[in-house]
């Protein structure tokens, strides 16, 4: 009999009429002849409560602490959900990680899963049960409970699928799959029956917040597919997300996406020695700031280059602060910031090979005198810095650029 | 450098003011070159809103799943709390009962503690940290939370300080110690500066809600010395239980209490042979009533006993039931309640071998013009069953008759 792996986010568990709703569908799924194991997260904005009682404790809570108090809003869901199964008729138990063994680092507020134990799970399941598991969560093996941080639930979600060689893992959510473009600036945009784990991801990265990219890489190392699909119409069975071998080889784009979290920063005069590059992305990766686009260009007048790059609002301090020193380190001239941007980017297996889509997509930004700031490609991703205020004029002429809208010319498109 | 155990329940927890309050009377017991371990219950009313969210999903939830979802009351305290002695400069960490090895039975909802670990404890107390620990829970060998029912924290509080060999236990509340009656009934009910365990086990369990009894059990059998003090008038020592050899010997009487939830039962015409009252007490234990006072009188005309006893009002629909089925069996003949009593009682270690209490303690209740519908009595303890509605009267009358108002004058009464 095959495994199920299913998982609720907040919104499908926020109050006991939803949890009764989704102990039905867990049920469902189990009376299809599927072994369910149900992820499902903190209730509703119990973990935004919660944030907010430790803020009035402190301005700075110990990351231990907080995974302490974090961790209790999954364990709230999980026993409510189980007893909303049995309510209903049917075997369930809850386990927290620490109950499975979803065993993490000693990192904590944002542990990555090296581990899960599948001894206690199987005896459930062998025993006919639906277990409920927390979400989110993890345990070192000294027994300290860690959090996943940002997609935890879904990487839970994902990680189990993969540990017990699940059928398939379904995140529940509350858009109905994956869109070319997202719906609310796009008004055509059409959602996606089936796409690949390197779409999904790089979409992901690039802001469509419908699948956190940890469970998707997860998803994809353990080649365990995964669908994404509506709580709240559970007929629909939103979209596939599966490796690359099953897909349509000629959808050249799949989707456009703007990230509105980049900022840019360029160290000018950065003398043209070999080091200097590593100096500043190392330095930059030892304080833990994530570094996106990266663009070099050499400057003949003075023998020097000029480095520009991406990083996250949240890090741009930091990142400042970090480049400060550096400059002076390595003789650099000027440091120069531009937080006016968004980046805009369109994700296809199928580009590849096909440099005419970048072209494609520049001149649709040049129709809407839309400028460029600054470029960067991927095998399968291309993705522009626009100024801000023009990322939604910019996601909309691309999407129509590539005729993303309409169902079942894309391949036409690409292929004329 | 000894241990000292704090214990604060739900009020002293209430809001995160209360909390950093608790922090500071925390900090202030380690400056004083203690070593420090805390047990906290969860905030106010978290419990009572957890139990309303299972009451929204069934009404007969699991113990299993209601002791996953309580057990998380106690642990967003102790992150929260660990917090705000960090925020004061103070090292500190929390810990749940698995992370301790607060080992229980197997039985949820009302287990008992038997094995604590103290590897993990001992490590963080000589790394000088303040250790917060989740009271009312505890873990069973395969990893299931449970929880210890009624009176759970104290219990996990005393048990921590008897397997630390802590110097002390302080139980710290909304009360400021033990009185000799309830303020609330008798005005000039005085506050007793020590009391011995067997005082304060019989005290607790005829309804000075101050201590739980089974917290107090466990302080007799090792020897741990309990303070019961008030939250917010920390300078106030409260009051000291110990065992009874470090106790005053003349106090015959220590204190006077009311219990309203006991109804009183009697199963008439039970005849005259071995074994009949094995038969009643037994069946009724078998179904986890528990029976509190027990009388048996012989009615020489018909060659059968008569034998009453109280049980909780929670119990009495169970207990009745049971009694109708043992009363056709032993051939008794009828069965008759009466619902309308309060067991009132004085408690203290010197009236063993003082019969004169007794009839003191009559005298008092028949001056009033309050009718006694039974009497039971233990070597430190008479307990009257009054009807419902004189409990008040009688308590005051008896206070009054044993001086317990008056300092320093109980000692003189009882040896005059």
């Amino acid at each position: 009999m095959s495994i199920i792996v299913q998982k609720y986010g907040g919104t499908s568990v926020a109050d006991s009429e939803k949890i009764k709703n989704v102990a039905k569908s867990v049920i469902k799924e189990q009376k299809n002849g599927k072994k369910v194991v149900v992820v499902v997260s903190a209730m509703g904005h119990t973990t935004d409560y919660l944030v907010k009682l430790a803020g009035e404790i402190t301005a700075k809570p110990s990351c231990r602490e907080m995974d302490m108090l974090l961790s209790t809003g999954e364990q709230v869901s999980i026993a409510l959900l189980a007893m909303a199964i049995q309510e209903a008729g049917c075997d369930a138990i809850s386990l927290v990680a620490g109950q499975v063994g979803i065993i993490t680092e000693s990192i904590h507020s944002k542990a990555r899963i090296v581990d899960i134990k599948t001894d206690t799970l199987n005896k459930h399941l062998d025993n006919n049960k639906i277990i409920v598991v927390a979400g989110f969560q993890g345990v070192t093996p000294d027994k300290e409970i860690t959090t996943l941080g940002r997609g935890g639930s879904d990487t839970s979600a994902v990680a189990l699928a993969a540990a017990l060689k699940a059928e398939r893992c379904d995140i529940y959510t509350d858009v109905d799959g994956v869109y070319t473009a997202d719906p609310r600036i796009v008004k055509d945009a059409s959602r996606l029956d089936v796409i690949s784990y390197m779409e999904m991801l790089e979409l992901a990265r690039v802001g469509a917040n419908v699948l956190h990219p940890r469970a998707v890489e997860t998803a994809k190392q353990f080649n365990v597919p995964l669908r994404v699909r509506s709580t709240f119409k559970q007929q629909d069975l939103g979209t596939l997300v599966i490796g690359a071998e099953s897909m349509e080889l000629y959808k050249a784009v799949s989707g456009v996406a703007a990230d509105d979290e980049q900022v840019r920063l360029a160290i000018l005069g950065v003398p043209d020695t070999p080091g200097s590059a590593a100096k500043i992305f190392g330095t930059l990766a030892k304080n833990n700031v994530s570094v996106d686009m990266i663009i070099q260009s050499y400057v003949q007048e003075v023998n020097a280059n000029n480095i520009a790059f991406t990083v996250t609002e949240s890090d741009f301090d930091n990142a400042v602060k970090i480049l400060e020193n550096v400059k002076k380190e390595i003789g650099a001239t000027e440091i120069v910031i531009d937080k006016d941007v968004v980046k805009v980017s369109i994700v296809g297996a199928g580009m590849i090979d096909r440099p005419g889509i970048a072209a494609e997509m520049f001149e649709a930004l040049a129709n809407e005198d839309i400028n460029i700031k600054m470029i960067a490609t991927s095998e399968i991703k291309i993705s522009c810095l626009v100024e801000r205020g023009r990322e939604n004029d910019a996601v909309k002429a691309i999407h129509k650029k590539f005729d993303l809208g309409e169902e079942d010319v894309r391949a036409d498109k690409i292929a004329k």
